[in-house]
């Protein structure tokens, strides 16, 4: 579909990294960048690219560097606890060319957090950012995620990596939300192509897509319209009813209020 | 953690590209990397990198071209249908620098496939493929995917992308299958961190990662073991859980049959 070409749009794109070789191995399945691209897109900050990319340096260097480069804000999920696989603070340290130093405040956090005695050198490396990084709050476990420049480094378990962005979401910069209406249908993509792409014509503003389902042995189409204007988007979603009426289809709206 | 350096596993990765503004707003969630990844990974094929890019055709053909001079393999879920937004084809023809034809072949299929009057003008760009493409059969909704030289190009409904993969699953040149022991412990990663190095260090030929976990309010740790040798990941998964009583913990064998 054509890139949305409202400016509020334009302004304003994330991109995600998730590190882990236990995602790549299919092991674990991620769940923070269908979080993350819901609550962006509710700020007005449209997901525009994800990477997962293994436990290497390398690999996350070129990433971080990469995506930081080409979007307003970048966010990494994983790496950043206490083993010899969290590598993602010296990659990211590399990546912006600085060392790793020890932060007062974060060693500082963790000294309150756990018992006497349990600090050790490994958990202690949690209290490691690259130089210039500004702390990121961890309500769940206190070793803190960081922000370098318009990058943020959060954990991999998504009830901390949910905690730390909804500290943080405060102070992006959004532009106007992108609002969604989602109609299904039990008709064939290949009836409504004609039509979708009618309508898409009518309506530039807007960016209309095109979802087949599979719901038992039945085939059939859901069509997503997005964009920021709401009376443009109810003028497209009943423009949309009208084709699938006209195709002796059913349209139902569906419920794009959690979404 | 260090890159295996198997000479079984240097010699084939795959990359994953997942099209589509769907993944990327968050509204449907990818099934297909963590699919193809398991699959990929019993092969001795594993997955070194994975992208989630948009419905668009630059951002497509930047991931095709750098992923496939990477990697053994890339495999490109979504965007083949027939509506407006299904611009996979046109990019990957781009990628490789031909253009679009229409397949004889797949036309028969598609012919073979509607009812008289079904097969319209939209539905006959799913018999669109860049040239010089071999077809990778559906057997769920006839049209094709296809191959051009080491890329794959899948549908994204996941019953649709397994059966294809199934179907050129024989003509992959796999590896020594990686295989994997899990163990998991209600022993904190950063009292693990120190053991861990050990046997990482005793078992250079092996990959071992450590992953937080938290259920209900406790927290723990699971220990991940991959290589190819059964004998070293026995002994290693041993160490390992010698190295948990010794904490004080009570190592958990995970069942990995299934990964």
């Amino acid at each position: 579909m054509p890139p949305l070409t409202t400016a509020a749009n334009a302004a304003a794109t994330a991109a995600i990294v998730i590190i882990g070789d236990e995602i790549l191995s299919g092991r674990t399945r991620d769940a923070n960048l269908p979080w993350l691209a819901e609550r962006l897109g509710s700020l007005g900050i449209p997901v525009g690219e994800a990477r997962v990319v293994a436990d290497r340096t390398d690999a996350i260097v070129e990433a971080v560097n990469t995506l930081r480069a080409r979007h307003a804000y970048v966010f990494t999920s994983g790496g950043i606890g206490p083993t010899h696989d969290d590598i993602t603070t010296e990659a990211v340290a590399a990546a912006f060319g600085v060392p790793v130093v020890r932060s007062p405040e974060a060693q500082a956090l963790l000294e309150g957090h756990y018992e006497p005695g349990k600090l050790n050198a490994a958990r202690l490396r949690m209290a490691d950012v690259p130089q210039g990084a500004t702390l990121v709050e961890n309500p769940v476990s206190k070793a803190p995620g960081y922000r370098m420049e318009n990058v943020f480094v959060f954990a991999g378990i998504p009830r901390i990596l949910q905690a730390m962005f909804d500290g943080i979401a405060p102070t992006l910069t959004g532009g106007v939300p992108l609002q969604t209406r989602a109609v299904s249908c039990a008709v064939g993509e290949g009836d409504l192509s004609a039509g979708l792409s009618a309508i898409q014509a009518d309506f530039p503003d807007l960016s209309l897509g095109s979802y087949p389902f599979v719901r038992g042995t039945r085939f059939g189409s859901s069509v997503v319209i997005r964009g920021t204007d709401t009376g443009r988007l109810d003028a497209a979603r009943d423009a949309v009813h009208a084709m699938v009426h006209q195709l002796g289809g059913v349209p139902v709206d569906e419920d794009t209020a959690a979404k």
